[in-house]
């Protein structure tokens, strides 16, 4: 059974502007990252526990489309979702929408790989089987 | 004429790293802007003057490919060539090799909306024709 | 009267890591910041607003000590207090405590101007009484 | 005999720019830092060398003071020098100058321990007497 999960919220710092008075386009990959930290941990995976356990989900790819810009102190609703998972394989989209006016400003991927701490692939299926089921259970595989 | 354009040069720095003792994947968008910077430059386009008389190359999507990691203190010459030129839209692709092995670690491009400051499209054929001239030159489509 | 300030809260991101597996230096400055505009708004001084208005509190100074290093997914607790304020200067401190351990991590300050928007300093007193009253009112020397 | 140190140079880049239009004070941090590798590179200790040896130059505060912006595109010219130096802590300061007004921008400095890999103080002189010479050497009190 999937687990519902909460939006992440990031209010818009000063330090992420640029001079053109909008949020600086490379930001948007960090709340990607800090969203999906708060995604794994609402499903139970501090991914900071599966990095001691051996455990690494390498970034392989990422993708961002910039649709409205956000500014200072504007509040973004990060949305994230698995809709691809293969056990040794898995892509996470985001959506991220200005909490205010309810425009979708921001969308994207990343696509990563799950190795052992010494960069081999792990079979998480016969390795962790735990971890294994919670991702797989939560995967929205996109038509 | 295309204008031969020099590689672009970055130091990996100890604050880029992350715990995972490699270059952190959001920074390699920055260094992508570090090249098209220098790449506009070596066309005679100074990005900032572009600002300045109105011009503004506002990013559409960006997307990263991470083949092989960078580490603290690695030599990165990254490539930027122009794929797609319209005149209000234009597309860079990007490689960056580690220097000393000479292996591709990273890929990626990005896509580029051309805007006056008020956010409207600018024909640049028609209003800027000397940069129009320049970027369509060196536009290089790919097959 | 003096405003009762909540702290701020931040967890320590990934790509805040360094190779070290602690936060890089240079980010408790950032969180600084963020402190600060959660400060100003808690006082009902947005700073987005005041910039519109055409004041800034541009940085003059900053120092950090770092006693303790903070480490991914560790909530930090900031507390921030003016220390010092004149009408054009003003000095504000920080604490970043550990939420789980209590332990002190890290303090400093940082000294801001206040100027117009034409970079000229501004006498708040006379120009902006309201947002010198609050700021006035909330400052408390340290001996 | 001290080694004449060349100064390190960066270009600011627009990732690196505010709303203000102005390069964000966090960034002279690591700025301080790009110039502290290649300083040290100069002086034949390569850094991520003295880490792999188990060496470690941890970061005990920062401070930096802003006198004037600088801009996208302005190439800064940075010097650090050592100003003390007691084979298990180190103060670096800087100077950062526009390169082309040849106006003092940015000053400050860092305070390092010098510790093992394990965080426990290295008395340099016993353990690495040879990186505690060239730093030794290198040292220039300010009265």
């Amino acid at each position: 059974m999937k687990i519902q999960i909460r939006p992440y919220y990031h209010i818009a710092q000063y330090y992420e502007t640029d001079q053109m008075g909008i949020i600086h386009n490379s930001n948007y990959f960090r709340w990607f990252e800090e969203c999906r930290t708060d995604f794994m941990n609402q499903l139970g995976l501090s991914y900071g526990e599966m990095e001691k356990q051996g455990v690494r989900a390498v970034v392989l790819a990422s993708y961002c489309e910039y649709k409205q810009p956000m500014r200072y102190e504007d509040q973004a609703q990060i949305t994230a979702k698995i809709t691809h998972f293969s056990g040794y394989k898995m892509t996470v989209e985001y959506e991220i929408i200005n909490s205010l006016s309810g425009v979708l400003c921001v969308s994207g991927y990343t696509r990563h790989g799950l190795l052992l701490s010494q960069m081999k692939p792990v079979r998480l299926e016969r390795e962790f089987p735990q971890i294994y089921q919670i991702l797989n259970n939560q995967c929205e595989p996109t038509e």
